[in-house]
């Protein structure tokens, strides 16, 4: 519990900034995009990596909970303050983004967005793969926190996989550095890879190097409509083993297309099961042929039609579908729980078989879309959460969509995180032991427990209440 | 130290396997591909997890430090045995080697030849593209264990790039998976990315699943010669600059070219500073754009010549070349220290620089090779171990090497990994808080500190000791 004396201490530190203790001011700051409301203490603005390591130093003495926050698009709870004690709010911590062209690096701050990432970095003519739905809005310190994916993950991979070195303030208030601005490293641990991904347990980012890659010179879409699901992760599939690496392959499932038509109608075909999103992307020669052999492949499955968009204008729309699902889907009801367990590639229909199984089975609103390429599908369930009778149907739907997924060898979280929602589930996926590897790193790194507490870790006993 | 009591109770437990205690036997595990020779006390060779794990638990019960194995072509001293007790000789353990198609992964046991995945993945039309020199003759498992990386990491990544789950028996003697087959994966901390690159110090991994891409239609090779080393380094400044990736880029000093064509006459040009080797994959239409696009710039930046391959075989004598540059200069003298300080890319040419002022300083014969796209050269210092004097100088040649490529920005150890001989730089490039988050993993998992030890980790005090 946090005191008067801790807050004039804190004032103390923060000279270059803003210590918010206000109740409205602080209510801005319990939610994100996730479930549940939780109150901070207090909420710290500033730029200064000092500052900050120095109430983190305090914080782990007095055993003041801390929470990193970026712009808390988080949908897993990740920067809730479940605790109480300090947020840190590190979207004001966004002066640094430089293009390093030569070294094919771009050194960030973390509340730098991940769309300026992608415009700046296209300017130099490269490209910083990673793009998550939010990138527009969400930054890039919490697409660290997160591991953050995207549609590109497919053929690129995810946030983890660009970021090579990092600034970090440890849970006991010391700055380090991890990795460097070298691809390859092995100089010991790979301190880097384990603290992306964390979901802000093990330190606070203040700075990371990410790694960049030329940008491809040409992209090519399709949109294939199919009356069957099946058929649809047929052509998946066969694509993906014909030799081609597209850089996107988007699934909508019949309720999401009409979500989205009911929301903006864009002349998507209703009376389909299924539509897939195709980008291939690279040398514009190799692309007009790759583009046929797909559209070819999708044909010989059985797809009812196959457009492709002839200019960036149409290409835009069509991704515009894909784009709108999300607040789309958000319309018909107040409440929605986006999930995204995800499964191997070849798993993708029976998924898709269990999640309609699910659907009737509880009597849920269940919209499924996603990542297929990459087996990261994303079932959302559209609900009411005041409607305590509905949300214990959702509460057993989602723990019965985290099975499936886990049974097909799959795994419970695919790019959202585990945080509050999916600790109940952990030792499901890992193991008492498995777990507990990951608990002793933990507690090694932050006796005090103070770094993001509640979050990855189950409480004992804990169960996923959503009414 | 292990007594003949130890040995009982380990030969009860090994029932499907070996275990070696002849000195003749110990000996032919007492060295690898580095510096040093260390006896081990007994030598277990069994193919069965479940018996390497009951061994484990004896180890750390008894605490006997254990070594995990593959075929010791490590250039760290990763394997060593250096304070005695048993090693495991995992080559054996070369049961599993399946491709799954649909999902783009493969599931293999620790002791397959590398090679061998390569031709397994190509019969199904994919590619595993991690490719370290050694791999007709290294294990997966000591890859991981050392995150190998390869002239393609320039383009795809290293050993970690492509491992998504493991089986590991945890210095407990505990069976933990991690990861799994999909390629999002964010349940919790990527004990997977932590464990690839830990140098067999938090656990023995007795099964992997990698992640495989489709296989490029193609690929083309382009050698350029220069007469300038500070030429050469613009050429692939250029080269990567321009929107074009290519598959590898290396780069052969004069000394590596004299040591090839004394080893095995191919016509290289004897007279010139430096060459680059430069493969280029994908589509074949891209290729033939790209190929006419990269020599131009290599001409612009002033190449004396540039060969441009016209079929496979003319294609395989030129990456011969490369190929010979490490058993022709292991011809010249008994003893070659191989280094991989790697710096960022745009320093490239100043390390370079560095390391012909070091080498005439200290009147080292150094040769200089490797993967130049990536900043990661392989500074090569041949010498004889059993002459003192020149020793000594070596030793300071190495540690300057390290001090120079820290300053550069760069770090210790590209790909090779820290083992014995570069643990006493690291807290010179990690400080000593930076070191003790590794270390206080590596306590949290190892309580007794008999997996591998003695690699990683600096004695206190420790020094370079090669004379």
């Amino acid at each position: 519990m946090m005191t008067s004396n801790h807050i004039d201490e804190i004032k103390k530190i923060v000279k270059s900034g803003r210590v918010l203790t206000d109740e409205s001011d602080r209510f801005s700051y319990s939610f994100d995009g996730s479930f549940g409301t939780f109150l901070p203490d207090a909420v710290i603005q500033t730029k200064s990596t000092e500052e900050l390591a120095q109430l983190v130093k305090l914080a782990n003495r007095e055993q003041i909970p801390v929470y990193p926050r970026g712009q808390s698009t988080s949908l897993s709870g990740g920067p809730l303050p479940v605790k109480g004690g300090m947020v840190f709010d590190l979207s004001v911590m966004d002066d640094l983004l430089e293009i390093h062209g030569e070294d094919l690096v771009a050194v960030v701050s973390p509340g730098i967005l991940t769309a300026n990432i992608h415009k700046a970095a296209e300017q130099k003519g490269l490209m910083y793969p990673p793009d998550p739905s939010s990138s527009h809005v969400s930054t890039i310190g919490g697409n660290m926190a997160e591991n953050s994916g995207g549609p590109r993950g497919l053929k690129y991979g995810v946030t983890k996989d660009y970021v090579i070195g990092l600034e970090v303030i440890t849970p006991e208030g010391e700055i380090i550095k991890t990795g460097g601005s070298t691809v390859k490293n092995v100089t010991g641990y790979d301190l880097t890879k384990l603290i992306v991904g964390s979901e802000g347990t093990l330190g606070i980012i203040t700075k990371a190097v990410l790694r960049l890659i030329p940008k491809p010179q040409g992209s090519e879409t399709i949109m294939a409509v199919f009356n069957s699901l099946i058929d649809a992760g047929s052509a998946i599939s066969k694509i993906l083993s014909s030799g081609i690496l597209p850089s996107k392959m988007e699934l909508m499932d019949k309720a999401s297309i009409a979500a989205v038509e009911n929301y903006e109608p864009l002349g998507l075909p209703l009376n389909a099961e299924a539509i897939i999103l195709i980008e291939l992307d690279g040398h514009p020669l190799a692309l007009k042929d790759e583009v046929k052999q797909a559209a070819d492949l999708c044909d010989s499955v059985g797809a009812r039609e196959i457009r492709i968009p002839q200019n960036a204008e149409e290409r835009a729309e069509i991704w515009k579908a894909r784009k709108l699902v999300s607040p789309a889907i958000a319309r018909i009801k107040p409440t929605k729980i986006s999930e995204d367990a995800t499964v191997p590639r070849s798993k993708i229909p029976q998924m898709c078989m269990r999640l309609q199984e699910i659907r009737d089975k509880y009597d849920v609103h269940l919209v499924v879309f996603g990542h297929a390429g990459d087996g990261n599908l994303h079932p959302n369930i559209i609900c009411d959460k005041s409607d305590k009778e509905e949300m214990r149907r959702v509460e057993q739907a989602v723990a019965e969509i985290f099975t499936a997924a886990i049974e097909l060898g799959g795994t419970l979280s695919g790019e959202h995180g585990i945080g509050l929602m999916k600790a109940p589930f952990m030792e499901m996926e890992l193991g008492a032991i498995g777990l507990d590897m990951m608990k002793r790193i933990k507690e090694s790194w932050d006796p005090n427990n103070i770094m993001n507490p509640g979050k990855i870790f189950p409480e004992p006993g804990q169960k996923l209440e959503l009414s």
